[in-house]
């Protein structure tokens, strides 16, 4: 076989975030694989098959995958942000465990900018101490254990980032995410709603906890929570290196 | 005022994993500063003054890099990985709290790749699911935070990324942090010693929690912990993106 895979990340949109490890991967494919939207990012050219597929298929899309570089293509699979941040990485090595038939394959994931770190970098430093990244989206993960985790994450003071905080297929959740906070955090927390950072429709909103509402986020939004000591300095959003 | 000042992260180390926008900054600046080894990896040019500073200057460095943006300069404070985690960017809002005549400056974050996405691209995904971000460095913690937060977080069931693990001026913390560890989580537990990624001397080892030893780790090195859930497959080590 001499095929290979790599797992690409495309950062969160700007192809100014597009690592030049990651383009020079791109340079070399035969195939790029992932969900429609990051597909049409990558310029067609001759020699290179895009095959765009649908969300929510991320194992036959990993399969898929896998299969091209089987048969000797150079193949990426484009994510959004960062592959190991709640996007394809996991979901091609969650495939490869029932194909042992591919064990031997050239595998490889390449970083990007994942969508907490655009959107801090957006605000200020939001993140500048300790924090913690949760994935809202309950499809995989029973409620009860994302509710445990939130209010130890709350009662350790971990700034926050919540990735798919929103969808239409749960428009409840995002709610009760809020009182569980409201619950464990004082009305003042800073909360940044970070949309689509680094694209046209770019936007930004800090609120305090109490101000919070869950229409703020929708599935292109990530939010950060800030921690107890998170602060404004001149239009700024930073968490102290210094922790209580 | 026409200066600015941008944060920018350099990434891990190799310059494949520097952004085309921090790039982009760079090539517009006229003063780069920042810690020396950062500092030494800026192409000197003509019309570009270098101004490496020592380590553990932070602050100093800080109001160095505002006093030269208010002067008009076009400054870039580089920062290794990404400059909103453990590293310059809120160091920067730390020192400009206490300088209202620089509020009005230009200042931007521009992210970057930070160490543990790099080192978890290197392992497969072992970020894959929720996880934290904890810095062991104690100059501005104290332990008994630290101590707090490590078994809220393993309690809670995330993967963990430690920044700034080991030195020569805390030898016993890490050994500490272990056996913290070693209380809260079954012995099989994986854990990466990802020692400067993406540069000549990069390294990575594998072992369990039972396994580790304080000496696995120094400055350079970035740990991650496992979840509860965070397996090998044909060489990768990845955590699933559905939990317990």
């Amino acid at each position: 076989m001499t095929g290979w895979l790599v797992i690409a990340g495309l950062g969160p949109g700007s192809d100014a975030l597009v690592t030049p490890e990651v383009t020079a991967a791109l340079a070399q494919a035969t195939d790029v694989v992932g969900y429609i939207p990051y597909v049409a990012r990558i310029a067609p050219r001759d020699g290179l098959v895009a095959h765009p597929s649908d969300n929510r298929v991320e194992i036959l899309r990993a399969r898929q995958a896998l299969d091209l570089a089987a048969a000797g293509g150079r193949v990426v699979v484009v994510s959004s942000g960062d592959p190991g941040v709640f996007a394809m990485a996991a979901a091609v090595f969650e495939a490869l465990e029932d194909l042992p038939q591919y064990h031997r394959l050239d595998i490889r994931v390449l970083p990007g900018i994942t969508a907490m770190l655009a959107a801090a970098a957006r605000a200020g430093a939001p993140l500048g101490h300790d924090f913690c990244a949760i994935n809202l989206s309950d499809n995989l993960k029973p409620f009860a254990v994302l509710e445990r985790r939130l209010r130890l994450a709350a009662q350790a003071d971990f700034a926050m980032a919540f990735y798919n905080p929103r969808s239409n297929s749960r428009p409840h959740q995002f709610a009760r995410v809020l009182e569980i906070l409201r619950e464990e955090c004082e009305p003042g927390r800073l909360i940044i709603f970070a949309r689509a950072v680094s694209t046209p429709e770019e936007s930004l909103a800090t609120v305090t906890l109490a101000e919070a509402t869950p229409e703020m986020a929708d599935m292109r939004t990530v939010v950060l929570v800030g921690s107890s000591t998170t602060r404004l300095v001149a239009g700024h959003i930073y968490t102290p290196r210094s922790a209580r």
